[in-house]
């Protein structure tokens, strides 16, 4: 009998009739003759609920962290009970666990814990018993036996880190999309859901904002090579398949997908000295604000300076530019420049291993529409580029075209937002 | 260093900004010298809105107990999290436990579990390293680890039994009255914050719908010899002392207090045969469906009949007809009655055993006042009549003032409703 791990999200168990919907799911999947373990997020916008009663304290450092814990993990454990009733009253066998009840032992970093290891023996019981194990997301206990968190994305690494110790035969992420697509589809009509896709791949589209799966999860699936699969909680559907290269078929396509994110800013440092430690100095006090850093650039020098500029998330352009001007002096700057209305787009795909020229055909393609490129990056899959934001649909559907992602058949239309 | 439990039901927690005054009131006890055990309810409404849930998937049995244990927990578990963090910010070290976390082990009765034992260790050790642990009440693990709740007026016992553990110098609990009242304040004007009672009064007057504090933390307190203090969240003041006799005053008024409850139904079946067995024959039906019954009266046979009458809550009092017509004729009855417009009035003091004439007190009160009495059951401690609905109020006033109850001093109004 195969062994499936299905997770559901916060719009998936929004409300009862939307569990009774879930319970349904599993129900038809052990109707074909498989054992499920559901992993469910706490419920809608309970998360945000219980955040703001925090906040409303308004306590913060290491020991407000632990209680932080204590709260929010009480958003999955009412979900786990509302599931297990429900499946129960379909005439189906179930139980739920906690994070602590199930064995997750996480190390002691509260809010952004890290598993270290799952006991998996009472789910094998449970299992064995013919029940569906229903396992709160997002949490577990350290050695203390004190309640953990796992971050943002962290019911996903619950149902992977389940599917690897259980060795299940797929994890399921159920989700309010069909599935991983080649771009946004609000941007790009002929937007084509991806049948699979590597995990390299989904790690690049996936932190790059395409905001199906977190890159910690499919980090995780892709260490211990566990097949994810991402597909819609609300209409039929098989959905997009992530799993490891080899697997796939030999005739990849080049390009497997294209990401975007907007709400990105720029800023640049000009002429400052080009001596170790200068990008130390200039990205330390970002860092110590707890600015988070996407890309960075540095060319190489001309004359002994050099320019040096990074891109931040366009909430943090102001305090960024700041801090910036403080420093400036320090690193000999002739002058400190922005742009907060920039954004970022990536080609992605492993197929760009072994052809050339695609970076070429890309910039070929923007220079075609008279779309200026600010900065460059790439990765060995990746190629990423930060453009003026007013270009980023057009950018985005010409690429779409020219590398062949559309969708062949009829367009299929989302039934739920992206 | 002395210890006090101190617990705060869900009005005293029903907000942040109440919860800021919870914490601020531990604080003032911990700048007196005293270490303290905070125990807390589930924030205002909370656990309505989670029954709520459980509602809606109306699902019932064995099974569904263990999960709405799950759900209800929960509740607590939000305030814990919320007080630690408020006490930290207020510059107080603070933990906070989950039931299970603090070692409360009991039987597997989901919904209605009895406490088994309670591990002190991690709570001692908190205490020693300074801090104010913070306990979620209501709740507590099985030897498998599941969770379990208490029922209602959980939270109570989860105090006096840390109290008791702990062999703390006062159990304290905090709630939206000053005390406990010889009688409802809303009915007597003149009604008197009791400064002290005993267990076996509290017991009564409990039970009798004083709603102050629930019959089984009494009990247990009673049995640990816990003293229990119950006082205002909102109002300054010592509140009303719950103790054992012998530490009372030698000088022992003959009435502690009056309580009544209304919503009250009587069923009566006349002229059953007299013999073995038929009580059960009766109440059998009415248990099995899950109908709470009170007083039960049965008074001596004539011509080897006798009439038998009992009392339940207005609610059942249809469903309780219904069955009693059912059994009428297995029992050979010659007629059932019944009464929905009943209230039951009960005076109750330790100093009734040494005082004759109480009754006769109570009954020529009555009489006066041309009210009829339509059922006397006594204790030890206690006379309660059934009298009609219409003439309660009339009769707690006359009675409270006859034994003397009233409030000497100038009339404390309660800034707080009962």
């Amino acid at each position: 009998m195969s062994l499936v791990v299905q997770k559901f999200g916060g719009t998936s168990v929004a409300s009862t009739a939307h569990i009774q919907s879930v319970a349904e799911k599993i129900i038809q999947a052990r109707q074909r003759g498989q054992n499920v373990v559901a992993v469910v997020s706490a419920m809608g916008d309970n998360t945000d609920r219980l955040a703001e009663l925090a906040k409303e304290v308004n306590f913060s450092g290491m020991s407000a962290k632990r209680e932080i814990d204590v709260l929010l993990s009480t958003g999955e454990q009412v979900t786990i009970a509302i599931l297990s009733m429900m499946l129960m009253k379909l005439g189906c066998q179930a139980r739920s666990f906690t994070g602590g009840q199930v064995g997750i032992v996480t190390d002691d970093s509260h809010t952004r814990a890290r598993i270290l290891e799952v006991q998996p023996d009472k789910l094998l019981e449970a299992i064995k018993r013919g029940e569906v194990p229903v396992v709160a997301g997002f949490q577990g206990v350290n050695h203390q036996g004190d309640i953990t968190t796992f971050g943002r994305g962290g019911s996903d690494t619950t149902a992977v880190a389940l599917a690897a110790v259980l060795e299940a035969d797929e994890c399921q992420i159920f989700t309010d999309v069909e599935g991983v697509y080649t771009t946004d589809p609000r941007v790009v009509d002929r937007a084509r859901l991806m049948d699979r896709v590597t995990f390299e791949e989904m790690l690049e589209l996936a932190s790059l904002g395409s905001r199906v799966l977190h890159a910690r999860a499919v980090e995780f699936a892709s260490k211990y090579q566990v097949p994810l699969r991402v597909l819609s909680t609300f209409v039929e559907g098989r959905g997009t398949l992530i799993t490891k290269e080899d697997e796939l078929d030999m005739e990849q396509p080049i390009i497997s997908g294209i990401a975007f994110t907007k709400d990105e800013a720029k800023l640049t440092v000009l002429g400052v000295e080009d001596v170790p430690g200068v990008a130390w100095k200039i990205l330390g006090p970002i860092s110590e604000a707890n600015i988070g850093i996407d890309m960075i650039v540095q060319n190489v020098s001309a004359d002994n300076t050099t320019d040096f500029t990074f891109t931040v998330s366009r909430d943090d352009y102001q305090e960024a530019m700041d801090l910036l001007n403080r420093v400036a002096n320090d690193v000999g700057a002739r002058e400190v420049s922005g742009d907060n209305k920039i954004a970022k787009l990536s080609i992605v795909g492993v197929g760009m291993r072994s052809h050339a020229g695609v970076a070429t055909k890309m910039f070929q393609v923007l220079a075609d529409r008279s779309i200026n490129i600010q900065m460059i990056s790439t990765s060995e899959i990746k190629i990423s580029v930060v453009i003026a934001e007013e270009y980023i649909e057009l950018a985005t559907r010409a690429l779409h075209s020219v590398f062949e992602l559309e969708e062949e058949k009829e367009k299929k239309y989302l039934k739920l937002g992206l």
